[in-house]
């Protein structure tokens, strides 16, 4: 992993002619929202005024956690194996969701069936092994030109919500929801296995360390994805609770990283909004998913290639003999037009 | 037009069994948000516990508005012609949306060229002109299944802000935007334009006499396609303000209407939000987007067809050998499960 060669993108000549070239298409100015920004963050990571979508891949890594002894999830952890199957025969919700939106899944068995240690005890990792699966995620980044992040793992919203709040702070009951499906005092258990994982591990501040203290295999690979995506000026369109974790981490190696992510949805469990405006992020959807293996992911790549497909194909001004606006608007940017 | 026919979708039995499906896919149970919603509602509408997409057409209504001539729009009405023959040679936004979506876009020309009379001074249409366009518009829900309602018609926000005004009884001030893309004085001039439309038509609030003394050609046959889409049993994804305004309209004349109506986004026109509250509406989508053709109402599509391709296809918790919760869990109704 060679997280030292990611640059942030930005570059003032070459956004200035894409939203040039966004102005001149038969719409008002910036009519196109939050699409016009997806545009414009795709040609800058791909160093081009004429992005395109090309090789679109769903990487979901899969791993299982040692702390679900601590009965923190309503599924057992031989849940991940038998969705893991599910995933390889096709009827996974990430597998429809793929197929229909013409993206790659990509299955990637990270510990199934071969826990981390459980973190409210001992370090889920050795720093070696955190290591290896960063190494993992960052080589799956060559996969294709467009990412999505997804995973699968019982037990991972405990992990990603020690995480969370490790990194800002926040007591676990802001950081801590339901999961797949906890009922409330499930919730308060898993507060309490979280608070103490944090007290135990609380000299753990260097990312990697804090990452190999509290996370998982999925997590740090998710991680290792979102740095091999920057590496190679790849977009990353990361899902929703546990990708977000990752994110967290790879900010933390790296903080330019995150100029090649995308942040899909906001999730319906609890410490997801907190955790994006942590992160100053806005995410494209909120349906109030919460499902993960990649699902929201899937929806923000479709929302992505809508976007490109209207950049690349609509017609211009010029083109269509359309009449530009007579009076001189403000646009949303400030400036006279 | 036969509004009398609409009947609301409720239907309990069919309501549980449509949930306790959703609830048998490998996922936890609620865990697709919206998208629960929306095969929910498609199933309803369809009476059938395995609704499907069927056709898809974007249904475009495009006319001209007399109250141009007050200087509402930034751009002329020979705008309105130009975009049209843009949508009929395939450049436009909505051209490209639909494209990649397989929607077939329908363009109707309601007026383009033959304006409305400015409703700054006389009543927009006659009764019967209204009733005409109405008709026009119920009988294209026949054009598929699943209806996207479209619009494209210069000065046509200012139409749909005094008929919001009328019907909410809130001031232009809070109704009416930038449009295209007003600056401030051109905002201020709508609000005074609106405010004396209102009052010179206080006397109508009759919902065709309203709509026929504030709206346009192509509001009043958007208004029909809700009525004729409800009539028929067809789902009708609404676009933005335009659209918005000809479900208040729609509702005025039958209020189960709406439940065959999917608001798809909230556009960036200032009075959107108000008008969804208003209608206690939540769309699926908030892009910033305010570009209309129907360019919202596509990506809805997109949102409801991966909805039903998920219900249809993914595998069960039987069928797939997953296990299902070991715990008691609250679910997102409050029922245990």
């Amino acid at each position: 992993m060679s997280p030292d060669s990611i640059r942030p993108i930005a570059h003032q000549e070459r956004e200035s002619r894409i939203r040039a070239r966004l102005d001149s298409l038969t719409k008002p100015p910036g009519s196109l929202g939050r699409l016009e920004d997806l545009v414009l963050q795709l040609g800058l990571i791909q160093e081009t005024e004429t992005p395109q979508i090309g090789r679109k891949a769903m990487i979901v890594f899969c791993a299982d956690h040692g702390v679900v002894e601590e009965g923190v999830s309503p599924y057992p952890s031989e849940v991940t194996r038998q969705m893991v199957a599910n995933f390889r025969s096709g009827g996974a919700a990430i597998n429809v969701l793929c197929r229909h939106a013409g993206i790659e899944p990509v299955i990637v068995d990270m510990g199934v069936g071969h826990p981390t240690r459980n973190f409210a005890r001992e370090p889920a990792m050795t720093r070696a092994e955190a290591e290896q699966a960063l190494d993992t995620g960052f080589a799956y980044a060559a996969q294709a030109e467009i990412l999505g992040a997804g995973e699968m793992g019982i037990g991972n919203t405990t992990s990603a919500a020690a995480l969370f709040s490790a990194f800002s702070g926040l007591d676990p009951l802001e950081t801590a929801g339901r999961g797949t499906g906890l009922d409330s005092s499930g919730v308060m258990r898993k507060v309490e296995v979280i608070r103490r994982a944090l007290a135990l591990h609380e000299a753990h501040t260097d990312p990697i360390a804090r990452l190999a203290a509290l996370g998982g295999f999925e997590i740090a690979a998710l991680t290792g994805l979102i740095l091999g995506a920057a590496s190679r000026r790849h977009l990353v369109m990361l899902d929703g609770f546990i990708t977000g974790a990752a994110a967290l981490v790879a900010r933390a190696i790296s903080p330019a990283s995150l100029d090649y992510v995308v942040f899909s949805h906001c999730s319906a469990e609890k410490g997801h909004q907190k955790m994006l405006d942590f992160l100053n992020a806005r995410p494209l959807l909120n349906l109030e998913m919460r499902l993960g293996e990649g699902t929201g992911a899937a929806l923000g790549i479709g929302l992505l290639e809508a976007a490109v497909n209207l950049y690349r194909e609509m017609a211009t001004f010029q083109s269509a003999g359309v009449s530009t606006s007579i009076l001189p608007a403000e646009s949303p940017s400030g400036e006279a037009r």
